[in-house]
């Protein structure tokens, strides 16, 4: 379940490394069948669409769904993540995106490390991010676009706008490129967008410079993203630290199973 | 100049058949720079952002600049669209849209013909548009996205729709599809979007359902489009007709030129 050398210096050099179906479709039904579950537990952890009771997300799945809770420790991803990393990773972070047709995020350009310095004190970008397809991601429904190498040249802004608008929230445009900053990236760097099948994963670096379509498509579009991180660069927040379902707390180190989550049982941690 | 049988059935067929690299990259320049001199004319033909200077469009610039009158008789576009079309062919509508980084059209999905057929009292769909890429069109700046065959099936909804909000003004909301529509046309038509260099040329049916993708890249995206209609198929206005700027008077039988618009001087027509 290593990643081959040539693998983890693209990972390295572009800043993103695509696992085409990495899992197969029964478990893909499988993480689906656990998402519409986890979606009708009641709580702020469900993200509801302005006004609706359509879910536009759900955070930390993994430490209610057995389903997740394997996935995460699924030694198909877990031993990437720690090779790339180190050996003492935890979940900083579990969301599912489900990005609705005709529309999604705003596709403020931004780097996801800056985000976590301000809003939670993290100190180094030591993370690595999984993106897991449970639908196919096309060039119509919302992949994202990275810039394939904009990671290596560290943080391009320090700091959150000047015209932020609130202390508490943090707006994707507090964060985000400005248009002259991001046409010099472009220009460097290009586009790319990992587009593949469900069950797809893509390995991303926090400093990676990135974007997000909006969902051309009739049909919602369901993107796991789940953060590890370096348990040595636990977070320092200043003021009161975010909610546990989006930062979580239990940050003891994840040993991979010996076996993909759909094959050996996987209590959810208490 | 002819198209092949095979290309021409693939017209027919899909609804859209794409030319790559039709001109070339000097014809590309040319095009652009009488772009910018039409740009600067005066006129209600020039369209800018809302309270800005920035160009968002330019109509009916084959009436003023020399290269676009060669351009829209010229026998590498010209030819096909009497192939495709009938013998006698007249400009109907000529645009050159300039799609705003991060931004453009709202993507309304929607079918021409109804517009025109509203707007202008346009008898029957017998027009061939033409779309000229004056800049590449990648999958990050603004595709146009077709339902490859769906102008088999004739026009989805009859009239506008009930909450149209002004009887002159046609929004692109009013005649669009509904979500539940759309879906149904999606499974069976599926979604795809002609991409290629600047010169690239892209024809496409008046009855093809289309919708837009947002600009997310950093740079505008100029691109033309043209719609040749049947001189036997003249507009029959209810009303006030359209400005001849959108919609164009001059309903004489194009003919082609002997040679590509790069090579023979083409006088504007008066």
């Amino acid at each position: 379940m290593r990643l081959t050398q040539q693998q983890a210096a693209e990972y390295h050099e572009r800043g993103f490394l695509m696992l085409e179906s990495l899992l197969d479709a029964q478990e893909v039904e499988t993480l689906r069948a656990a998402f519409e579950r986890d979606a009708k537990v009641p709580g702020p952890q469900v993200v509801t669409e302005d006004g609706g009771t359509e879910v536009r997300a759900v955070y930390s799945s993994h430490q209610r769904q057995q389903e997740y809770a394997g996935l995460v420790r699924d030694p198909r991803i877990l031993a990437p993540v720690r090779q790339l990393l180190c050996d003492d990773v935890y979940v900083y972070q579990f969301k599912i995106n489900a990005k609705p047709p005709f529309g999604g995020d705003k596709w403020a350009w931004h780097q996801d490390f800056l985000a976590w310095r301000i809003a939670d004190g993290l100190p180094a970008p030591r993370q690595v991010n999984i993106g897991v397809f449970l639908d196919d991601v096309t060039e119509f429904n919302g992949p994202v676009i990275f810039l394939p190498g904009s990671h290596r040249r560290g943080l391009v802004r320090e700091g959150r706008s000047a015209s932020a608008r609130s202390e508490q929230h943090l707006d994707p445009d507090d964060i985000s490129l400005s248009p002259g900053q991001l046409a010099e990236y472009v220009d460097r760097h290009g586009m790319t967008s990992p587009k593949g099948p469900a069950g797809s994963v893509v390995l991303f670096s926090p400093e990676i410079v990135h974007g997000s379509s909006p969902n051309m498509s009739p049909f919602a579009r369901r993107l796991l993203i789940a953060t590890y991180n370096d348990t040595a660069n636990l977070p320092r927040p200043e003021g009161e630290p975010r909610p546990e379902y989006v930062v979580c707390r239990d940050t003891a180190p994840l040993r991979p199973l010996a076996a993909p989550f759909s094959q050996v049982p996987c209590a959810v941690a208490s």
